[in-house]
């Protein structure tokens, strides 16, 4: 019999994993819930007309395709099978595929039930999508994206509590050091025409977001490679190295391009969000205007975020921006958007790296009740259903079996504390109970043991 | 341009379904928990040699496959592709596929970490599988599984827990009327004796299984019409028609086949649970003995379980058993283990026919801040930020809109309380604070609004 093994980019998680996972989900949950998203859940499979088109030829590579049921060749061209076309036979035996990101089945979503929906709608998503990447460290072919969007308005009230959200989610994690980049679409655009790139934009500003990840000069070496001139690409450069914080950046980039392209609406849109988060009441810390960050999703046509923490390993953990045409492609143009993303497993790592994760993840059970004999076990039944009532997670060891075996068990479980039934406290109603972690014992009655405060 | 649909036998959950589903879940996942299940996620993908042969020639067809990537046709066979052979084809050109259900993939879990797993390992595990069933009524392509097993220990209070588990989930939705059915493997194994069948059990059991849904006559009819001889099943339904209650039942067959196959041990089994159930102090109601339970899946060789809900129209709701050897398959015998499953799709149906969702699944938002221009918008962020801090789900209108729509807008979403903002406020420091069931509305300062009692 052969072993069985994960299909390659795929991961279990298992107790351990799962707690921390849990951890950060729900304190993501929540805050999302806080500012009012209502949770959204759609199917694994998509048809691959939904799916095709919306992420590039290199997004459309990497779609995973579900075999047709049934006798799926009769209906494939004997040509393309004889030619062994694979992409052309694959359109005709393969009609679904799994989702490739939440945004797409999100617009899907949005105008299949445009009349029943109020907006502006604000949703949050939490689920898994599949990429058939090339696995390597830190990327997988399954991994969660964890999505909160508004659309249905333009109001820059949903940018500022997108900053808000960050400072809240990431506060409640332990993480300190961090910074949330900012940009505009329209300063980006601005950057463009003073570089004199009139074509290729989108180039451009795959070539600038790898600034702080290659450095200059690599970027200024793709940049010429790409034939943009020399000239305009110092000229970009001059720019970007621009000394000075955010107000004097952005004051800079007004007074000396007014009317290059639209830089001016989008200092206007970044200057309002940040005069909104003074109104929150929430300070400017961790912001950052970052006129390099361009991210490579081209359907972003407002501000654009990204979030790192800082002195760690991984990359960016929380991204996003506004689009204003996400639900064009699906025949419902004009709607407006804003929303951002975390990323739960980059998120996971770094908080390990940064041994945030707090102690109480690494157990399920706060109690175990252990005994000497079947007897015992059977008085147990008792003792661990009345701690359950007190919604105290308590198990009993199932089996009659050694006392040395079952104090390794919770010990291997971390169990913080165990009841130990023998036959001295079947009589006198007084359980021993023992703290693991400092072995101390003492006899106590099942009332007393409620008592107890299991949190400390 | 096409108007985007969804794949077959799949649905999208918006926020009113998704209430009612994180509300039965979260019922079930807080029970799992105080038991100290541990939680467990594989990935959607499987080796696809892992997923057959598991779920008969039936469930084969049934699995979803996902095409390999890149340039699959490669190494399929020009014979088969020639022959459109489509199944020896698919094996070819498709190596992963989608779960089918929770369990081969935490028997795959379980052996591939036999060597870092504390045994006995109890998780649960809720996720959605998938199965290329005909969509009909109630029967979904894509549904969400919801599974507790503990594996590594024969012993009887893990049967004995499940029904806690089941009572304690019950009670939590306020489910009243329901009946945990019960039965064993050996006791079927003893009618199957007393019937006289030496071959083909496993038809014999697929058979009464459907008594309650079919009824007595076309039972008889289907045993008959599969050879099944006359005088055998007329002694078999004897015995399924026997009246008298649980105890009554059980004493009968002890007394009249004490040793016909080995269903003293199936009694025996029975009734050390329902003594250890009095043992947890918990009483009997609810709890079944039906004899003529089977199950369709044939791995179970122990006790068995279905949980119907009286008076809906909806199927069992969960169920589950012994099995001594799910592990086997994958090369580690002797695992013995008991698991059951809870069917949420069902379990939501009922709870709408039987109108038990509490009203607060209904809304996400507790309270909106309404303004009647942009300078109010501008104060009410203040205002929205400082509910927020309260840990009260709050949210602003986004748009300087007429008030008329800002309130529709809190009608449409059910957000039961309303702050607007008018001039008159900014100045005064009190706000107007309206109750949109009563319609109601008082002037309050935001420190009276933050003491109200939103859950009332």
């Amino acid at each position: 019999m052969e072993k069985p093994t994960l299909p390659k980019g795929t991961r279990d998680f298992g107790p351990a994993q799962m707690a921390k996972r849990q951890f950060i989900l729900d304190t993501i949950k929540k805050v999302f819930q806080k500012y009012c998203f209502q949770p959204l859940e759609t199917p694994a499979m998509e048809d691959l007309s939904t799916l095709t088109g919306k992420y590039g030829n290199e997004g459309d590579q990497l779609l995973f395709k579900i075999l047709n049921s049934g006798d799926f060749l009769k209906h494939a061209d004997p040509k393309q099978l004889e030619a062994r076309d694979s992409p052309q036979v694959a359109l005709a035996i393969s009609e679904k595929g799994l989702r490739y990101d939440l945004t797409v089945p999100f617009a899907r979503y949005v105008v299949m039930n445009r009349h029943e929906i109020t907006f502006p709608f604000k949703r949050y998503q939490i689920q898994p999508v599949w990429r058939a990447d090339r696995p390597q460290k830190g990327r997988y072919r399954e991994f969660y994206q964890c999505d909160a969007d508004v659309v249905g308005t333009t109001s820059l009230v949903c940018e500022a509590e997108i900053v808000l959200m960050i400072k809240e989610v990431f506060s409640a994690l332990g993480i300190r050091d961090y910074s949330i980049k900012i940009n505009h679409r329209a300063i980006l655009s601005g950057l463009a025409a003073i570089a004199g790139v009139k074509k290729n934009e989108a180039a451009l500003f795959v070539a600038i977001d790898k600034l702080d990840k290659i450095g200059e000069k690599k970027v200024r070496e793709e940049l010429l490679s790409k034939g943009f001139e020399s000239q305009g690409v110092s000229r970009l450069f001059e720019i970007l190295n621009l000394a000075g914080n955010t107000k004097q950046k952005m004051d800079f980039l007004i007074n000396e391009f007014p009317k290059v392209a639209n830089i001016d609406n989008g200092i206007t849109d970044l200057r309002e969000i940040m005069r909104m988060l003074r109104d929150f009441g929430v300070d400017e810390n961790h912001l950052e205007f970052d006129m390099a960050l361009a991210r490579g999703l081209s359907y972003y046509t407002g501000t654009i975020f990204e979030v790192k923490i800082n002195n760690v390993s991984v990359g960016s953990v929380s991204g996003g921006g506004r689009y204003d045409n996400l639900t064009g492609v699906f025949g419902m143009p004009g709607v407006s958007g804003t929303g951002f993303s975390f990323g739960v497993d980059r998120l996971c790592d770094a908080m390990e790296e940064l041994q945030l994760f707090p102690k109480e993840t690494q157990f399920f059970s706060t109690i175990l009740v252990a005994h000497l004999d079947e007897e015992r076990l059977h008085y147990g039944l008792k003792v661990v259903q009345t701690l359950r009532q007190q919604n105290i997670a308590a198990e009993i060891y199932p089996d009659p079996s050694k006392l040395k075996k079952q104090l390794e068990y919770a010990n291997k479980r971390m169990i913080p504390y165990v009841i130990v039934i023998g036959s001295e406290e079947v009589m006198s109603n007084l359980l021993v109970f023992r703290n693991m972690k400092t072995g101390e014992q003492q006899k106590l009655s099942l009332e007393q043991i409620m008592k107890f405060d299991f949190s400390a």
